[in-house]
């Protein structure tokens, strides 16, 4: 159409939208153009800002390797992958969920280790930690047999790929969940770790005065035919970043009680006091049981 | 904050953006959180729709190159740099503004070219036209002495810079206007021509039964000091595609009045009807003159 203002150019761009043939990519074009175009005008966005925000977006498209996704970063630092989580997880978003954010971090492969091993493959300093993980149903009953992958970093905050001391897949491994739905292993504590501040998104934090650390926390991918493939973290809820996470990722239902013992440890004689255990449940929902592909783009 | 629902994430995500210390970036970011997160929520985005659309974004990134602008010309074909524009200009939108959209295709050193020339260097087959522009300010009157860049297609649709055929600067000059505000020179009528189309954006159009043609233009770029400096396109109305631009750039005070003459040219004897004539008025605003730098990222 021919336009006089920014109100005729956004309902025009609507109308065109709306004659999109695909009923799924009309929804979402239509909706898309007027939020875009409300978000534009609320703000009265200037000519220089348009400038700027079109050079952002390229730049975060060209900071984006096979190891770095600097859009699904800016997404999750702005609580969109977490919504989006929430949103089609827990049946619909109606109850809690166990289903949370992957992380760049999974590795196919993880060593098979038998059920109350340790995930400690080289010499790691740090708190004792003993973990123990209940895979259940949505009707609570004990899912026998999945292959649960765990990984998390080491008490310096890194994991074995982005550090030289540790040895190859050292805090990971696979276990098959028992008769009860648990796996069982002796760790370290994790610590939190700050997610790339060399990014849109670190100056983003930086102009917010955020800090980038993400809680601690246990990752846990679950999967297990004829069932969602899980995909969890659970959060340290000693650590002191609990409640500002830059990822927006931590739910009620991934708060993980992290128990400080004091006492000696009643059968690993090397342990130290104090150690933590970790007693945990995660929820199977149904769908279809499929691994993702690493790094997830 | 710990959160157990979508809803719970997004109100914790804007209370994050209410606490940054910047006024400008504050409301940018509140603003733009909370249409993305109703965006999402009210069409239901899918885990797999938003793995998608990360990826379309990092491809969209990647695609841009010093010619290539892939978020710019997605911005045009969703209403955004026209709705900017119109935002901007105008008196903020109030009124009427000859502003509109850049382009990739302006050149730096135009050559200079006297009043009443042509700006046809090079043997360029079609229709004859002369242009007629007259630069006012706000009050109408005339403004004496601006320079004024005009540039535009072949009647085959290609700039000299995308054409071998043509000489360097051919269908390009700058002009200085004279007592009466006016600049006048002979060319050829320009054709419409399609955006780039092996890109994201020529995706979308497909897929919206959109085809990708500009309708016929001629650019103009009006530098004066005292003024801010105007960007504009002149539309020619006899285009069967001037109710359709993919970038939503036809405005009503661009809309030019392309007259037909099936008479003999009064003055240049070598001119075959039909030829075409334009007289159109652009209209400078207040503002700071500066010269955009090629090519607009």
């Amino acid at each position: 159409m021919i336009n006089a203002s920014a109100s005729e150019v956004t309902a025009d761009a609507l109308a065109v939208m709306a004659e999109t043939p695909d009923p799924r990519l009309r929804e979402i074009m239509v909706a898309l153009v007027r939020h875009l175009h409300a978000f534009i005008t609320e703000v009265r966005l200037t000519e220089a800002e348009f400038r700027e925000a079109t050079a952002i977006l390229n730049t975060m498209g060209q900071m984006t390797t096979d190891t770095h996704n600097e859009f699904v970063l800016m997404a999750g630092s702005l609580g969109v992958s977490a919504q989006v989580c929430l949103l089609n997880n827990g049946s619909n978003g109606a109850t809690e969920t166990s289903q949370n954010l992957l992380g760049p971090f999974w590795r196919m492969h993880s060593p098979l280790t038998e059920n109350g091993g340790t995930i400690i493959r080289s010499d790691t300093p740090g708190p004792a930690m003993d973990v123990r993980l209940t895979i259940v149903d949505q009707a609570g009953n004990p899912v026998v047999g999945a292959e649960v992958d765990v990984w998390h970093t080491s008490p310096e905050g890194l994991y074995e790929n982005q550090d030289e001391q540790q040895a190859n897949m050292n805090l990971r491994g696979k276990f098959l969940t028992d008769a009860t739905g648990t796996i069982r292993f002796s760790s370290v504590k994790p610590i939190g770790y700050p997610i790339p501040t060399e990014t849109i998104v670190g100056k983003l934090l930086q102009a917010q005065g955020r800090h980038p650390y993400r809680p601690a926390h246990i990752h846990a991918l679950v999967f297990k035919e004829g069932y969602k493939t899980l995909i969890s973290q659970i959060y340290a809820d000693d650590d002191p970043r609990i409640h500002t996470d830059p990822q927006f990722g931590v739910t009620k239902a991934l708060l993980g009680a992290f128990r400080r013992h004091d006492e000696p440890h009643p059968v690993r004689k090397d342990v130290a006091a104090p150690w933590w255990s970790l007693d945990h449940r995660l929820v199977l929902e149904p769908g279809v049981a499929v691994l993702p592909k690493p790094p997830i783009k």
